[in-house]
């Protein structure tokens, strides 16, 4: 699984270290570190030790510990962006893409959760400009890329208000309403614990969709208490 | 609304430095600072210079930024968990309850709301046990305290399931859901944007509603395009 992290890196940062680059290996140790103790709690020169690297040869790479978190924000925001425009490229129905998306959304390595995690524990920090030109012009490419994303959610639920799908709402409210559900899940949940993916992707798909006012049939599996559509005052 | 919010802390806290603890307003300093700059980004010397204490003072209160901010988990958490037992106290229908609670959420002051970012932000740190004592003491607690709004959250939750008020769910699912769709929100709201505090609450609320499984028709304004009840294959 980590080497086929390492290829995909390889390949989306084009690195002009060439195919040497400790780069993917160092992104790959720190998610690893960051996601397990903590980015407050992991030291910059464990990394450095763990990749077999000198402090200058480091540097090489990353100029500190928060540019390496910007570049690991950057490329998984790259990532998702990607992952997005696959979902959704057909342009067909809006309420099948929607369900496919947010499917899609779950279908993660046990390191891609590890970095969901490290992304939504450390997303504050993208706010913050920087002095240091290195880390300032990552964190611009993170921010920018996560605009990217909430843009482009923001205009497929447009086509779904448009297509009669879903309720008419603020899309951007939507947006952060649908997102933040599902980033949520990172801020607690543990591979190996009592509920694997699929129970997750089950649940949180079902309550996404109920969110954006789809509602599945599957959503409200039979022999339940009360249907999911009751109304009451 | 700043004074107000030491008055609180020091009832609460029933500080044994007495009523010139400067305690609370070391905290709303903290809280200040923390969430306008970010946790990683303020200097433990600045709130120190704010308040007008020399580190020798300050240390008599907490022992470092990270204490500091492990009691300001705390004391929000303490109050979190008397507000939830002061709106589900009556306990009559389910449905009416998880409204009233749902909308009590949000009546929040400035300072609240910057607590609230602060909580998100800062949230993961809880999870790692502290070698200090003070520190790993004030951790354990504010803990304890998020595990017990969280059990009390989910006992709620299953007494509207059981009145057949919300569909059938695991609870702890469902709480994971319903609060971190709320806790979302102090990821990206800034007082003082476009959107109030009534915005806000007015659309979460509703979304809030729909992840329980519970829609109220107050949820559904009539023109829109579709209904929130409608199904789809």
């Amino acid at each position: 699984m980590a080497k086929n992290v390492h290829t995909q890196a390889t390949q989306r940062t084009g690195s002009p270290d060439g195919s040497r680059s400790k780069r993917p290996e160092i992104l790959t140790t720190a998610i690893e570190h960051f996601g397990r103790d903590g980015y407050e709690y992991t030291k910059w020169a464990d990394i450095a030790h763990d990749v077999g690297l000198g402090s200058t040869a480091l540097y090489h790479y990353f100029e500190s510990k928060l540019h390496c978190l910007f570049e690991i924000h950057a490329e998984a925001l790259q990532a998702e962006r990607e992952r997005f425009e696959r979902l959704t490229a057909d342009g067909g129905d809006f309420g099948p893409a929607l369900v496919r998306l947010l499917n899609g959304l779950f279908d993660l390595s046990d390191l891609d959760v590890l970095r969901n995690r490290v992304l939504v524990a450390e997303e504050g920090v993208i706010a913050v400009p920087r002095k240091s030109p290195r880390e300032e012009e990552a964190r611009r490419v993170a921010r920018a890329r996560m605009r990217d994303i909430e843009f482009a959610w923001a205009a497929f639920l447009t086509r779904g208000m448009e297509q009669g799908a879903i309720p008419e709402a603020d899309p951007r409210l939507l947006t952060h309403a649908i997102l933040g559900l599902y980033k949520s899940v990172w801020h607690w949940y543990r591979p190996g614990g009592g509920l694997s993916l699929d129970d997750i992707r089950e649940f949180f798909v079902g309550r996404c969709l109920a969110v954006a006012g789809y509602l599945q049939p599957a959503s409200v599996p039979a022999g339940r208490k009360a249907r999911t559509t009751r109304r009451a005052a």
